[in-house]
């Protein structure tokens, strides 16, 4: 009995769609855009937003090429929710120091020279969709956009005052879209390759889901940049403007094959852009 | 930096809510709806909804009885979506041996008799609550609702035809809420306790995240009723038609302390109905 086997081979499945999409239906990702973290569990690959969140990626980058993040750690897995893991520096793993400057809040930005691909269904949050390969949403009367909480987007850990994340601890979500983060907690990008060998670690058992001992957490080799590593994995994401996209969205919300009832309508944390590897 | 603690200690948060509420508003499951299934990762705790799929149930409570789950395995771990075990016979798990009988779809049921407080968000997919515990769908003209897929659900594995699902392999939920599925597999119950000991399994790296060999399962100890066990743990689960549900809805759509934009909405399944051990 195998679940959804049908879905894969029915004509005009979102699979299908995708692994036939023609190569002008790919972006590149830039490889000073895209973050490499090594672990004993492999390459957790990432995708960042400058265009959402410019100060923080600019801090982090910064954080990468200082080499803050290697000898870091797994530091918290809570199920249905985040893996999150810290530079050396930083108050969860290894020695304390000081932390970085504070950043500005970056929840939202602009909606001017976005083009945004709308979802087609309802969103009990705001209006949303996609831009650029990134799950979005919109507040036209206000004049802003910022990226969502889905499943693999990741953000920074921040305390409670809203401008004190320095870019020093992340988290990926590994569960359901936890949307009231959204505009909230600064979004910084999305894991595109991976993340299979993170959600799948041990969840910590102190308080949300931090590890009690330091033997627990998984330590972190390095974390680079693609743009620094000679060979180093490159992937694409596909066009969120394209005409294909246009097709996975509408397949998403209208399945076939084993499917009896097509829902004609999707939330946006339920459509994953497709990414694959660069051919 | 400790994302969301101070959720966990502002006044009227969701998780206060729940740890003060009242004894009133939790109704006990009852032992003959509680299944355990029990591997070296653990118990896992699932709440049967007989009022929903009454024939599924019932096949897979025969099939408990007759022990055929035990010694079965998990056989499938997709990343963002399910985990799913089979009995012995299944054709997945041990040797290949006759099917049970297939079983009618269970898709949906009347709404008569359904008192479903209503999620108070729009849904994209469908009118949505909860009703006595469960998050439910429902359409008015046709007159019926349905059990969603949200994380934690679980549903009867089945292959293309509507009907030939047995009961014999069953999954749970493991990323964000599947919601395409609803209506379109029957869904038997959902997880009340030990998911996080099994969506931490590895993921299965054949199609559709199967275990290339049975190595890789993880073998079924035994899976029983809690009404034939004794000193069985038991769990209570907040009944959704209390003042203290409608008092913790409201404050999952509208988050305060660490929040500083609260989302005034939420979706159905970023809303787990509270469930705790029974006192």
């Amino acid at each position: 009995m195998i679940l959804l086997l049908t879905a894969l081979i029915a004509a005009a499945s979102p699979s299908e769609i995708a692994a036939s999409a023609p190569a002008t239906a790919w972006r590149t990702i830039a490889p000073e855009n895209l973050l490499l973290l090594e672990t004993a569990r492999g390459t957790l690959a990432i995708e960042l937003a400058p265009d959402f969140a410019p100060a923080h990626i600019a801090a982090i980058k910064a954080l990468v090429v200082a080499g803050r993040f290697d000898g870091g750690a797994i530091t918290r897995v809570q199920d249905n929710y985040v893996v999150q893991w810290a530079a050396r520096a930083s108050p969860l793993a290894g020695p304390p120091g000081p932390p970085g400057p504070a950043l500005p809040a970056e929840y939202e930005r602009s909606d001017k020279g976005l083009a945004i691909t709308p979802l087609g269904s309802v969103d009990p949050y705001a209006e949303s969709g996609f831009a650029n390969g990134w799950p979005v949403a919109r507040d036209r009367k206000a004049g802003t956009a910022w990226l969502t909480h889905c499943y693999a987007s990741v953000g920074v850990g921040r305390d409670n005052p809203p401008d004190t994340g320095d870019g020093s601890e992340l988290y990926a979500v590994i569960g359901h879209g936890p949307r009231h983060l959204d505009r909230n907690i600064t979004l910084v990008g999305r894991v595109v390759s991976g993340i299979e060998n993170y959600s799948s670690l041990p969840r910590g058992t102190a308080e949300l889901g931090f590890y009690k001992t330091p033997a627990e957490q998984t330590p972190i080799v390095h974390v680079r940049l693609a743009s620094s590593v000679a060979d180093a994995l490159r992937f694409q994401v596909m066009d969120t403007a394209s005409a294909t996209f246009a097709a996975y969205l509408h397949a998403r919300a209208n399945r076939t094959g084993f499917f009896v009832r097509p829902a004609d309508a999707t939330d946006l944390c339920n459509v994953q852009v497709p990414v694959r590897r660069a051919p």
